[in-house]
């Protein structure tokens, strides 16, 4: 075991991928709360809103309002999703952290089913994002392909166009004077399985042995743990992840499938195997039922309600 | 990936396991529709009932009417589940399949708790189910390892103490003149992680390297999927797992918890990986959505919601 890594990070996707994916409206004070308890996890950074159009993400539409109102932690990094110019502008007039980046979707149809153009047309919008980068001088250190294991609507995604979309990323990076230091890979639509996981993070380490490789899974059919588990044997140290399972992603065509792994479930795993997440599993829990009050259904997270290990060995000493 | 086996076989364990677990009182019929719907789905072996104490377990105390009504299948075993010699007798007037079998538990509370004996007592007592398999000419070909991945009661299980756990199920398979083919281990208290899956079966296939191995996980912590994973790579071949991720263990203290982990997420997961589990998943997840109508409540299976990739692929070829 040991080439599992001795640490890794967990970024929170909640907020963003669950309040995106939720029917029901949810106020403003309620997601403000539970971006402000999850910054009491231990998680250092946390997606917190999309800056995307309304008509498409009405759960989105108080994005600004949300960032405006939350009490930021210092030492933590409050970032936001945008899809194009008009959404990073949002960003930057907002107070939350921007993070550089440039993005590629796989397959043309969910690019444009969630970014609402084709993948051309969306790497070449993203120039302008990236002018803005370097003409602020913020770094632009990942790319990230979505839908990088397989398309609900194209079908198997090859290995080949997948290398030739991560060349397109490092390409338009280095055009804009950045050079990446890792790839995201995303599942949005619930593909990858720990086959597809080492086929590809094998694929991309022979042509880019430098580049690091970061993990986005959706658990849509029940394989998230499984493809997660498959990252870190790989030696994967920075993985997306979701408090309670939260989530789904509103334009892949799952509605009702379950959303990103789930965080503390996932940092549940890593501990016991030895991994350090530098979270606080039980607060974490706490979170979790928060999310569940919030939204105001059962979440799917399993060590909410098994409990954790740490506990049952507690009660078995005393 | 060569590593993985060609082929796996599930048991189901939904009805036993998922019956026993559900707070409401479910209809004869409705048992006996699932276990049928079942059967027609390519899975070889069904659990079906307990023959329990219905004081301990009352959604059990129905066993003999559900056993008697199933219609039968030729080539699918139908088998049942009794932890002492009053519970062989009933199965063995049964219609249903008996197959001999010893069982041990890891820890003493657990076996308490869940046969009603302690470990040795629970040991000793098989002896005289042992001499009905023997005088009945029943083959015994499997000993079994309860709560082996620790315990939720007395903590940590030494690797040292399953064992001589495995000793003690051969020897008293051996006194009964039976030699035992396999060990199943089983993890109805959901402590297993692909670590402790990996450290377990090291250990026992380095001093019994002809046993084979068997693992009946709990997904009570979100980790079952990935240790089932461990699993297959470690080449493991037989697995229980539970239609839609029905059932929990009643003595396991983690009330709410998730069971077995979900027979169709798992041959998903197998059949994905190039490993072929002879299941039609179709057919499975349609039960999956009837044993959510038996019970009246979502459960917690990803794929039926999240649907197959070969549909995915299908609609993405059309």
């Amino acid at each position: 075991m040991s080439d599992l890594p001795k640490r890794v990070s967990i970024d929170e996707e909640g907020p963003r991928e669950g309040f995106q994916s939720e029917k029901k409206a949810i106020p403003v004070a309620d997601k403000v709360r539970l971006i402000e308890a999850l910054a009491d996890t231990g998680l250092e950074r946390i997606a917190c809103v999309s800056y995307v159009n309304p008509k498409r993400v009405p759960t989105m539409a108080d994005a600004e309002e949300v960032a405006a109102r939350i009490r930021r932690k210092p030492g933590i990094q409050y970032s936001a999703l945008w899809l194009n110019q008009q959404g990073l502008e949002r960003a930057l007039r907002g107070p939350l952290d921007v993070y550089g980046g440039v993005r590629i979707t796989a397959s043309d149809t969910f690019s444009r089913k969630n970014v609402g153009k084709s993948v051309q047309d969306a790497l070449v919008e993203q120039r302008m994002s990236l002018r803005t980068f370097k003409d602020r001088g913020m770094p632009v250190e990942w790319g990230i392909v979505l839908g990088a294991f397989g398309c609900n609507f194209e079908g198997e995604i090859s290995t080949d166009l997948i290398l030739a979309r991560v060349q397109s990323v490092l390409d338009e990076a280095e055009l804009a004077g950045f050079e990446l230091k890792g790839i995201k890979l995303t599942d949005a639509m619930g593909w990858a399985t720990p086959r597809s996981v080492e086929r590809l993070i094998g694929a991309i380490r022979d042509r880019w042995p430098e580049l690091e490789i970061a993990l986005h899974l959706h658990d849509t059919r029940g394989t998230g743990m499984a493809s997660a588990y498959a990252g870190l044997r790989l030696g994967v140290t920075k993985f997306d992840a979701s408090i309670a399972g939260l989530g789904g992603c509103p334009f892949a065509a799952t509605d009702g499938a379950a959303g990103n792994i789930c965080t503390e479930d996932f940092a549940f795993l890593c501990e016991e195997m030895g991994v350090e997440t530098g979270l606080d599993l039980d607060h974490l829990i706490e979170v979790a039922r928060l999310a569940e009050d919030v939204v105001g259904r059962p979440l799917p997270g399993h060590v909410m309600r098994g409990g954790t290990l740490k506990a049952a060995r507690q009660r078995a000493a005393a």
